[in-house]
């Protein structure tokens, strides 16, 4: 098995882009991260995305990304799985290197979504839940992360403002990252008293969607010349499944999908979790944050909140997480999430991080979750 | 690099299955599969589909699936590349297996696509082409197609009923197939006769769509007993694009996605066109059979439909094709399509057809095409 190297890193700021489509918007991030990666050819590109078919009426979406970026001719293919696809896409390209079937790969996410209204968009997220058991009874994601949300509070006995800190580190973090959505700060009690969405999920609890892409070159390490630069290794990928259905699973509060391929990646790298030194997880409700924590060893169950109050997730904490914003401020372009967390990382390990540079980042952690927890993807990154 | 082997197939037929959901489909095939390996768990799920997000309101299919299948905790993916998405399900799968990453998977396809209206389906079919330039316009499959068609007419002087003996083949070689969607036996002078669809693209020059699923189980050869059955590698899988539009191409005519994809997999396998004993091709309508041809090495520029005059594409002939039926008579569940013709190569490779079987075949190739030939996949399978 061929170790794999990201060579070239791109991102699009997350944002409404009323003005660019979306194969525009990819083709912005594809060109950065060839240039970062000084090459202009690649043998493949896989497409993470999730909702271009329903949102965009455009399936085909690797051909044409492939296409309209100027690399007609590749090998090109769309991969989903739900708002865990960027990652999905990494994780199969990173095995087309593996292989040796390919020598150099784009791996990239995509997402356009706020040209359609609120309402079809939320329904095209909804598309993730299982259609015929969840879908048909009006469920959206929103309130299925408030099930689960509810049910915390009340087993683990937690007040809803015990989450107020995953929110304020995500915000005052994306004050520093020029493609951050939300780059404002924010206190406790605005966090307290924000507009309540689905109960006891409030607008501060939510990560806000968005239009963005990002990509990434992946080559395979050997022969691979560190130009003052260090060379960054993909030393852990792996994914998991769970129910689709919350109502499937034994334990609604333990996310066994984070658990099983964040234990597979921490054997691939050879690591335990106290040798992460950032931890870009999946926060697209704060509930989320605490469920991962807990789940990829970082906290007890039921103490993810405990971490967050104790100023343990920012960025001198034992483990920081949402280095650039997360999905709460950063935003959730939700096909192209993935992508982003691991250039968020590359950036951390080649010290490009401004003012949220963690100190001597050595190893990164990404975990980009799909559906309610039910498709969950882990890769681990280490500078050599 | 591992090669990579394939212990078990399975098939629903292609059929109008109102009594059956996407899922239940998927899982028939699935469990079909694992019977056959005698296997009852896999690293990962590849599911080759196009349209579930738009025509069922599913995504995450991967997730459901393996869910659905009794395999929750796997990997799962979907993979999409328009009607291709099949094959590109199995290469990616391929991949997993070449790397070390997985040492079992399912590659599948599944596609539902008789619950919803014509309109519906039409309308979601033309996102495999390009929304803005094509799809904007109005333009669906077949009148993509019939351009393709007309222009190849006029250049070539053929006459439309030159092109009769492709769909005569297919629907004699479906009559032995149970998982066919059309079992009957047609003339010339009902092809020439059919109703137009769009000129010149008649009735029996378009493939029927349909519900159905195929599913392939694949181990790495290393280690592999025989049973006292043939071994069936995958000595070659590739892909490759062209523009997604067909006003982007300087020749129309030409499937530079399929020469180029076909050159690649007949260099992995070491072999010829002329080795090849069986081809399954993407028959999807008349014209696209001709092209295959012409482009993969069985016919010389404008001289497809001279082999199919000549007898030459039937069982006994020097190249035969769609000997279950292909897409125009097996039917074209677009998603699946790609993993019935490696199916449908198994079998002939085992000596399992019945009275398709064609005698002494060692070496069959599949050849699936996403949109109008902008992203084609090829595989050739060899018996060991």
């Amino acid at each position: 098995m061929r170790e794999v190297a990201i060579i070239g890193i791109g991102q699009t700021p997350v944002d409404e882009h009323w003005d660019k489509s979306l194969r525009e918007l990819a083709t912005d991030a594809i060109l950065q991260a060839l240039g970062d990666a000084q090459r202009d050819r690649v043998d493949g590109i896989f497409v993470g995305n999730m909702m271009s078919g329903i949102l965009s009426r455009q399936e085909n979406l690797g051909t044409l990304i492939a296409d309209w970026a100027g690399l007609r001719g590749v090998e090109a293919f769309k991969v989903e799985a739900a708002c865990g696809s960027g990652a999905a896409a990494v994780h199969l390209g990173v095995m087309a290197i593996a292989s040796g079937y390919m020598d150099s790969v784009i791996v990239m996410g995509a997402e356009k979504m706020t040209e359609t209204s609120m309402a079809e968009t939320t329904a095209a997220l909804a598309t993730a839940a299982d259609a015929d058991f969840e879908g048909d009874h009006g469920v959206s994601f929103v309130s299925l992360n408030a099930l689960i949300m509810q049910r915390y509070l009340y087993e683990h006995k937690w007040k809803h403002t015990d989450f107020a800190q995953f929110s304020i580190n995500a915000h005052e973090n994306a004050m520093g990252n020029p493609n951050a959505r939300l780059q404002d700060r924010i206190s406790v009690a605005e966090y307290r008293t924000a507009r309540m969405i689905c109960d006891p999920i409030n607008l501060l609890d939510a990560s806000p969607t968005g239009d963005g892409a990002a990509a990434l070159i992946l080559v395979p390490l050997e022969g691979l010349r560190s130009n003052g630069q260090p060379r960054i290794v993909i030393a852990g990928s792996t994914a998991a499944t769970d129910s689709i259905a919350i109502h499937d699973r034994k334990d609604g509060l333990w996310l066994s999908a984070a658990y099983t391929s964040a234990r597979k990646a921490y054997g691939q790298a050879g690591i335990q979790p106290e040798d992460v030194d950032l931890f870009e997880l999946h926060d697209a409700f704060s509930i989320m944050a605490s469920l991962s924590l807990e789940a990829c060893g970082f906290a007890e169950r039921g103490q993810g909140p405990r971490l967050a109050l104790d100023g343990e997730i920012g960025s001198a904490g034992r483990i920081p997480i949402a280095t650039r914003g997360g999905l709460k401020a950063r935003g959730h372009p939700v096909g192209a999430t993935g992508v982003y967390q691991i250039a968020e990382i590359v950036q951390q390990l080649r010290g490009e991080s401004g003012k949220n540079q963690i100190p001597d980042a050595r190893v990164g952690m990404a975990q980009n979750i799909g559906g309610s927890g039910s498709n969950i993807v882990t890769h681990i990154l280490k500078s050599v």
